[in-house]
């Protein structure tokens, strides 16, 4: 789960390059063995399942902009589609046990964290 | 759906940029609307459900080396984690109503497809 200090999703920042603050991610001590070899530093992908979405949307205004035409959820980043997985690619601040705090977490407190890999380098595969 | 000429996991490539074929995806016409927008050069993310992956593996040799320690799933790219979700950034080559033709997405033929999103670009959100 997301530990953050925004709890309105109105408040919380588009992307996460945008002004996300840090948060906390939060694991169940049943997949302790799974978060071995994190390291402070390392870029990851965490996957979200985004629960306030609305699934039965498939078009939207990209961004939110009225002015800008209707286009298919599919071509756009929009948090409403019909499996609201959230996609973040964040840098590990801090490891405490089963706590990790990342940088620029776009999604509110409470949000659950359905994976975590480790993000594709520039050099490749670790 | 995944629709791909690599039908044994044994062939298909560990990571895109190391020579998984061009394959389809092929998706149900209730979401027809939500590809509205895609075009052919487009970088899309696609998420899979990594079907044949096991569920209860936390750790793993990276690579499949076992020279290399063991690691948790969660800092690793191993198919196999509790949530097998699959995240492919690939580019589309071409679109035929339903089916859109994708370059290089390692997964094999028959695995299902969750979700897609625009890429982020070096230029920000589209």
């Amino acid at each position: 789960m997301v530990e953050s200090p925004v709890a309105d999703p109105a408040q919380a920042a588009r992307q996460g390059d945008e002004g996300a603050p840090d948060c906390w991610l939060v694991f169940d001590a049943d997949v302790r063995e799974a978060l071995d070899g994190l390291r402070p530093g390392d870029d990851i992908v965490v996957l979200t399942w985004l629960h306030l979405a609305e699934r039965n949307v498939l078009q939207v205004h990209p961004r939110g902009d009225a002015s800008r035409p209707m286009r298919g959820v599919f071509a756009t980043r929009s948090q409403h589609r019909p499996n609201p997985l959230g996609v973040h690619q964040v840098t590990v601040l801090a490891i405490d046990d089963l706590r990790i705090r990342v940088q620029g977490l776009e999604a509110i407190d409470g949000t659950p964290i359905i994976d975590v890999k480790s993000a594709l380098g520039a050099h490749g595969q670790r």
